[in-house]
């Protein structure tokens, strides 16, 4: 199994880190969908990984007229071979490419025509990440054309969407507006990866427009990282009073 | 009633914000420990108020020889003339002094030469802080003092203090290290109350070294402000899918 690795260097072995877990654990989402069929679903993360089974649940439920917005600051179609953590493959995943043994879990996969990205940061994508877009004419919304919900609404009624369902990536915020986020550990300084630029009032004004044009069925709350509570608990875990 | 301020202006009537509650709060967890006769406590706040009820009990429990170390950027000693707000005289009232109607529920009261403050901001001090603190001889280590342990282990030894009790006031920590504090509210900007400058790994530090001499008996973490959860679930619950 590779190591750890926080930069996008090419992998070696092309091995998804932790993959034999994931799978796992996407398994026993799955037989819990599969036994309660609801009509809507809400997922807290955890990372961007548990989008995947929901909303192919959630696809299989609306096969027809279902849109995807993923907001977030990354597009999450790597591959192993641009990196080895899956989360950053997920959409990849629904999409039908992604990690092959998560991919070919997917019943349910959607068409790019499906999906639209929403605070997606452009500046910051790297070359390979636009040549998938391009490619695969994955459209998407910049923080600045998000200033009025127009856009977003006309994409919706142009595209006929009757149902849509929401990845909230929390990495899509800037860190003015939400702290708890892996761009933004105390001391760390500044990171070689997208930033998000969107504010929280934004996010909400954006999904109560959407939801005036279609139904908000499925909604994850990803990548949430409560950086104060873990150091608090790491440094006060060390005195006897704890032990 | 006073209505709720966050200035401190001086009040009119000097009423206590939420009196009554809050000294329903304090004979509930009197009659806890009543029963329950912990030998150590460890309380999560809440504001610095819940402080006061597991101090005296233990100032009760560990009636010679037992310091307060107050970590906080605040003193903690006004009075109903001061200020509304009773998590600013929490202090004050284990002393005698602070809101009356607290003060005089407390069973075991402390000296002035139990107490020192740890990370106390000295240039923020308002006047009539710094009178009170004078008039009482209250020790202190600004957060200059305490970049070695050194004068906070002469001063639990040269008193002979066998048992600590730790009031942990997350403002003593700079938003630069701890992010969830009153002060770094998003988009507030700067607040015209004292904001601390000690880290968690020198917060931690002291603890541990001070748990050499004497022993902690007695930990109240307060003032945690998520702002980051708090505002996500403000803005979400606006969601149908939500309701």
């Amino acid at each position: 199994m590779s190591q750890t690795t926080t930069s996008y260097e090419k992998q070696i072995d092309k091995k998804i880190y932790a993959e034999d877990v994931l799978l796992k654990q996407q398994q026993a989402a799955k037989a819990i969908l599969d036994v309660k069929q609801p009509s809507k679903i809400i997922t807290f993360g955890g990372d961007c990984s548990i989008s995947q089974v929901p909303f192919d649940y959630l696809h299989g439920k609306y096969p027809k007229d279902t849109a995807i917005l993923w907001l977030d600051a990354h597009p999450d179609i790597m591959t192993p071979q641009d990196f080895d953590h899956e989360h950053a493959m997920v959409l990849g995943n629904l999409l039908g490419h992604g990690a092959p043994n998560f991919a070919k879990t997917v019943q349910h996969p959607f068409t790019p025509e499906q999906v639209l990205y929403v605070g997606l940061v452009e500046k910051s994508l790297l070359d390979f990440e636009t040549d998938f877009l391009k490619a695969h004419k994955l459209s998407y919304l910049t923080p600045q054309e998000l200033a009025s919900s127009q856009s977003l609404l006309q994409w919706l009624t142009n595209n006929k969407f009757k149902q849509f369902l929401v990845h909230l990536d929390l990495d899509v915020l800037t860190p003015s507006d939400f702290r708890s986020l892996l761009c933004n550990k105390p001391h760390q300084g500044p990171v070689d990866y997208a930033v998000g630029e969107m504010t929280l009032a934004q996010i909400s004004r954006l999904l109560l427009d959407a939801s005036q044009v279609a139904d908000l069925v499925g909604l994850s709350i990803v990548e949430y990282l409560p950086w104060d509570i873990i150091n608090l608990r790491n440094e006060l875990s060390k005195l006897p009073i704890f032990k």
